[in-house]
């Protein structure tokens, strides 16, 4: 395993309740714009991906950074519970790795629980595995492997 | 004004009640290393900066993002009250600017608060500002302009 395991920095991910006005606010505030729009049954949640900054002309692996936003489906699911408790905000951040089911190993040999023992699907087609953030400092951390690079 | 006004995603903020404690966790983890520690004195945190991902060969502008690790100088500072209230954890997000007054100008007339009406000194020497989180769905929303690029 090769140190740094991390490669850059993702997304932030932002819990909201209406997923429309908080585009809305990205979009009007900032001039964010919406690259990806899904649903994950799997992790009760809409989202929208918005891509901050572009890829370097011609450098197809200087990957945009992302602001994804959060709508749980219902009161019952993991940012449902988040909005509950602690209401709007930054609910994780992600993190990109090159290899998902290598930097879960190594990090499980330090010690640091995994919150998905094996990789997930994630936005945009990424495999994505979450630690448990009582290990890290009260940080929700995700691990996100594109297809093509970390 | 240019649109979008965010270049990258420059760092995350995470507060901690211990520096060093959590420079470990990150080194020991993740295989992260500290490029800068200093004291804010204006901001009332100690901070360390940990690059994720490293510059492209001969390219400089493509920086690595960071996270910040924020231990407050005392209870009665922002971070301080932070940590009291929510406990150890994300704090906000910083994008990286072209040019943050403009920047500054241009959010002001969306009517998003500005927490700093004029840019103040960041870390590893950089012009930052914070957005008001009552109108950014909750997120500490802070800009970063570098001295030679945003």
């Amino acid at each position: 395993m090769v140190l740094p395991l991390l490669t850059r920095i993702d997304h932030v991910g932002i819990a909201c309740r209406d997923l429309s006005l908080a585009i809305g606010r990205y979009r009007d505030t900032f001039g964010l714009e919406v690259v990806s729009l899904e649903v994950n049954d799997e992790q009760g949640v809409r989202e929208a991906m918005l891509a901050v900054g572009t890829s370097a002309a011609g450098l197809s692996w200087a990957r945009p950074g992302y602001v994804q936003l959060l709508e749980p489906l219902g009161p019952d699911t993991p940012v449902g519970k988040f909005l509950a408790r602690r209401g709007e905000g930054i609910h994780h951040v992600g993190y990109g790795v090159s290899d998902i089911g290598q930097a879960l190993a190594a990090i499980a040999g330090t010690g640091v629980r995994l919150v998905d023992e094996r990789p997930r699907h994630g936005s945009m087609g990424a495999s994505i595995a979450f630690l448990h953030p009582a290990d890290l400092g009260g940080v929700l951390t995700e691990l996100v492997q594109f297809g093509t690079a970390g």
